[in-house]
């Protein structure tokens, strides 16, 4: 088991993302007019993409249009202090293609939030890391 | 009730404090080397300021140095699919002044991961948000 320099267990790829796809909801990280931002979305993962569906102007849609972003997933249990955490990096790219829009709206990816939500935004992972923690 | 484009409930920055101060772990969201990065911390609400506390020679202790950063913390149940997230945006300071590092030490914030971690990174919210989802 590989630890890192804080004493937390090092993941590997594989197991980031068969975390990744265990859950939900992540969080994506850009930069929205030189600041920090940060938004829990719904996703999926297409193969090692990341698949996110957002309404067409939104500040998310406007912001991560053929950027690096950061994406991270976590899940924690406050009971036994256990958790893990996986952290992508990567280029989003706005989806404008019909056909693959057509393919991204068969996907099983329905967000959670009310509303109109046909602009997609796929990040392909360049970096993957993860971490688990246990007493 | 205030709803935002999106269908989301608009949280009061009273509301988001609380949230906050409700949940042992939130996100820190900075840049490293121009990329974006975000880590999951322990963290305690001290008033209106958001304390975390780090190991000395970590990548957050190093990054996260007189900069402005984003803090989110978020509760989901994907059972009834509701939930609330909350983000901070402001200064990260480093605290250097051995009777705040004294006073500091003295509040319930224990991290979960190992090792020493006697370096605390102070955050002073200027912009708080928060949502809430609900069916």
């Amino acid at each position: 088991m590989k630890v890192d320099s804080a004493g937390l267990q090092v993941l590997s790829r594989e197991e980031c993302l068969a975390l990744l796809a265990s859950v939900p909801i992540g969080r994506i990280v850009y930069t929205d007019r030189a600041l920090p931002a940060v938004q829990p979305v719904n996703f999926l993962l297409d193969g090692q993409r990341i698949v996110l569906r957002t309404a067409a102007g939104s500040r998310l849609a406007t912001a991560a249009r053929d950027t690096i972003v950061a994406f991270e997933a976590d899940e924690y249990d406050a009971g036994t202090l256990t958790g893990w955490s996986v952290t992508a990096v990567g280029r989003a790219r706005a989806t404008d293609d019909p056909e693959e829009i057509a393919r991204l709206s068969r996907l099983p990816l329905t967000p959670w939030a009310p509303g109109g939500r046909e602009h997609f935004i796929v990040v392909l992972p360049e970096q993957i890391s993860g971490r688990r923690i246990r007493r």
